[in-house]
C-alpha cells in the first residue's frame, strides 16, 4: 500500500517509537501512584516528555505541558475550560469540528457568541477581516495552523499579534502542523497550544497535549485521582495535574517522546523540506490534468503537506475507493469533519480526495500516485 | 523487582499484548477515517474489541461499549453525562477520587445531593444502610466494584437488585475488578460499568471504557470529529460515536483486546483463583506478625487481590520505602485517593502499605514480601 493519508494518522512511525513502547510496556509503573523503581521509571519518563515538548514548542514551563489522549480532548479542555457566558470568540471556517463542535456547544448552551472568519476560493482567510471582527466582548480567537482540508497555514504569529493587542486568548489547533513545522509558543504569540501525537508528531494513538502559555487558568473537564493531595475533595489547582486527572498513558507518552526526539534528531526543517518537495512534486503533475481541480493556496511560501482534489465531479469517495482498490493507495475522501471549509469551496456534497505525505514517502510513491489520477481521470471520459 | 502493585497498574503484560501493539503500530490507520486497507483494519480491530468486551462484560449492545483513555475519563463522563440539577444520588466511602471528585463537583456546581454509605472497622458497607439511604428523589447509586485500599469486594448484584426496585442508575467502577473477577452487567444489574484497561485487564495504559447498558441518555463531555456526520454541528447521538470525539487509540485498543482474549483464553477463574492463593499465603503470614494492622475483610468469600497493612505506628511511606530499597519489593503506601475509606479506618494520617497481587506473581514472592515485613516490624524493637 502506498500510504498517503498522513493528514489523518501517520502510519508508518520511526523504529524508535515501537522500541520505546515495547520498553515502556515491560518496565512502567504508575506515574505519581508510588515510589518505587517502576513508578519512579514512569516519572521520569514523563517529566522528560514535559521537558522535551516544551522545548519543542517553545513553551516556557514544562509543567503546563499537559498530556491528553487527542487534540479533540486538548481542545475540549482549552475551549471550555477559559470560555464563559458572554464572551465573543473569532474564529474561522478552516476549522475542524474538534474545534467547531465545542464552539457551537458553549454558543448553545452557556452563552458565548462566535464569528468567523471568511475564506477565499483558495481557503485563504482574510487577516483584516479577521482583525475586524474583534469586538468590545471579544475574549478569544480560536485558530487552526492549517487547514486539515487544503493545507493552507494560517499566519499565526500575525494573528498572535492581533492577540496580544486587544489582550486576547489564542487558542490554536496544531493538529495538523506539529512536528510538520516549527511551532514557538512564544514567538508567535500562542496562548494555549492543542496538539496530537500520532498524525506529524508520528507518535502513538492516544496521546496529545495541550501546552499553556503564561498565567491562564483553565478549568478540567474530568477530576479524579491525582496521586497527591487525597484528602482535596476537588482536582488540585496545579498544573498539569489540575488538568490530568486519572493513570497517564505512560505507554503512549514513552512512543510520543521517543518521536518527538527523533523529529530533533531529524531536524524538523529536514522534515518539512522533505515532505514540500513531496507535496510540490506531486502537486505540479496533478495540477495540469484536465478535469483535476486542485483545492488551496499553493503560492504561499509554507503549508502542510496536503493536495486535495477532485477529478470532474465524481464522488469524492468513489476516487479514494479507486485508489486504493485497483493502486493501492491510501488517500480519504469526503468531508474531512471540516464542513465549514468545503462549503467556502464549493465541496460540501463532492468532498474532496486528500493526498497527505509524510517523513517515510518517496518521490516514486508520488509518481505513482498523480500517475494513477491521471488514469482515472482519463477514464472518465472513455 | 518484586512488583506488588498490580492494583496501580500491572507492570507485567501478557507477552500477546506487546506483540498485538507492535503489530498494530506498523499497520493501523485512522478508524471510521477513510476506506483504504489501513483505515479498515483499524475499524475492524475496533469492531472486534467492543464485541470482545461486550462479551467480557455482560454488556447486551457492542456499540455502547465506548472507548476512553482511562476508567477515571469513563466515571466522569458516566456521571456528568448523566446527573441533573435536583438529582440525589447514593454513593459510599468506599470510593476513589475518581468517582468522589466528580461527584463533589456535581454536588458543588450542579446541585446535586449526595449520601455516603459508612463502611464499618474491617472497610464493609451495611447493604441495610444503603437502601435507607435510597429517596423519592434518589436517581442513582454510584458504587465501587472493589476498594482500592482493602480489597474488599461490594455484592453489586445485590446492590444492582435494589437499583431495580427503585428504578435506579447503577454506576459501578470496576476499576479494580475487571479482568480480576468474572463481571455480568446484564446479571447484576449494572447500568453503566466504569474500567480502565491497564490493571488486571492487563493491558496498555491510555485505555479503558464504559459500557452502557440499555436505553440511557449519556451526554458527553467532549465534542469534535466523528469521521461522519460531519455537517452536524454537534457530536452525533449514535452510540459510540456520541461519546467518542477525536481520533481512538487504536494502538492501545489493539494491546487491550489482545489482553481480554489473554484473560480469556487463560479463563478468568483461573487468574482469580491463583490471585486469590497469593492474596491468602501473604495474608496467613503477615496477619500473625507482631505490631501488624491488616485492614480489610479477609472471612468474605471472595475479594480483590489486596493486602493493605501498617506496622505499628510507622508512616506507611517509610515501610513502603524500605520494602522499595532495602528489598526490591515495589508497594504503594500513602492515601491511595481513597480519603473517606482512610477515615473509616482511621488511617488518614498513617496511611497503608498496600501489596497487590496479579496473575505474573508468584508464592514465593509472596513469601519473600511476607518476611521483609516481618524483619521491619522486628527491626521497630530494636
Amino acid at each position: 500500500m502506498i500510504y498517503l493519508d498522513n493528514a489523518a494518522t501517520t502510519m508508518h512511525k520511526p523504529p524508535c517509537v515501537t522500541d520505546a513502547m515495547i520498553q515502556a510496556l515491560t518496565s512502567l509503573g504508575n506515574a505519581s501512584r508510588g515510589a518505587h523503581e517502576g513508578a519512579l521509571q514512569s516519572n521520569r519518563l514523563i517529566y522528560r516528555a514535559r521537558r522535551t515538548l516544551a522545548d519543542f514548542f517553545g513553551c516556557p514551563e514544562s509543567e503546563k505541558v499537559i498530556f491528553t489522549s487527542n487534540s479533540t480532548e486538548a481542545l475540549n479542555i482549552a475551549i471550555q475550560g477559559t470560555l464563559r457566558k458572554g464572551d465573543h470568540v473569532v474564529t474561522t471556517v478552516l476549522e475542524h469540528n474538534s474545534v467547531l463542535r465545542p464552539l457551537y456547544r458553549m454558543e448553545q448552551e452557556c452563552g458565548i457568541t462566535l464569528d468567523f472568519t471568511p475564506a477565499d476560493a483558495r481557503g485563504c482567510i482574510d487577516y483584516e477581516q479577521l482583525a475586524h471582527l474583534i469586538r468590545k466582548d471579544t475574549r478569544a480567537i480560536v485558530c487552526t495552523h492549517a487547514s486539515n482540508l487544503t493545507g493552507n497555514m494560517v499566519d499565526i504569529a500575525r494573528v498572535g499579534q492581533l492577540a496580544k493587542e486587544h489582550g486576547l486568548l489564542l487558542i490554536v489547533d496544531a493538529s495538523q502542523t506539529a512536528g510538520a513545522v516549527p511551532i514557538d509558543m512564544e514567538q508567535m504569540g500562542i496562548s494555549i497550544l492543542c496538539f496530537t501525537g500520532h498524525k506529524s508528531m508520528m507518535g502513538p494513538q492516544g496521546t496529545g497535549g495541550m501546552c499553556i502559555h503564561g498565567e491562564i487558568e483553565v478549568e478540567p473537564l474530568k477530576e479524579g485521582g491525582s496521586g497527591v493531595q487525597s484528602f482535596l475533595t476537588r482536582q488540585p489547582r496545579e498544573y498539569p495535574t489540575r488538568l490530568e486527572a486519572g493513570t497517564l498513558n505512560g505507554h503512549g507518552i514513552a512512543g510520543l517522546l521517543a518521536a518527538a526526539e527523533f523529529i530533533n534528531e531529524t531536524g524538523i526543517d529536514v522534515i518539512h523540506t522533505h515532505e514540500m518537495a513531496l507535496t510540490r512534486r506531486f502537486y505540479e503533475r496533478v495540477v495540469h490534468i484536465p478535469d483535476v481541480t486542485v483545492y488551496g493556496d499553493f503560492e504561499a511560501t509554507t503549508r502542510s503537506p496536503i493536495v486535495a482534489l477532485n477529478i470532474g465531479d465524481l464522488d469524492s469517495a468513489i476516487v479514494a475507493d479507486e485508489l486504493a482498490y485497483s493502486y493501492g493507495i491510501a488517500t480519504r475522501a469526503g468531508a474531512h469533519c471540516a464542513p465549514l471549509m468545503h462549503k467556502a469551496l464549493g465541496t460540501g456534497e463532492q468532498g474532496a480526495v486528500r493526498f497527505s505525505f509524510g517523513y517515510f514517502n518517496t518521490p516514486d510513491e508520488c509518481d505513482e500516485a498523480a500517475e494513477a489520477v491521471e488514469q482515472i481521470a482519463q477514464r472518465m471520459h472513455q
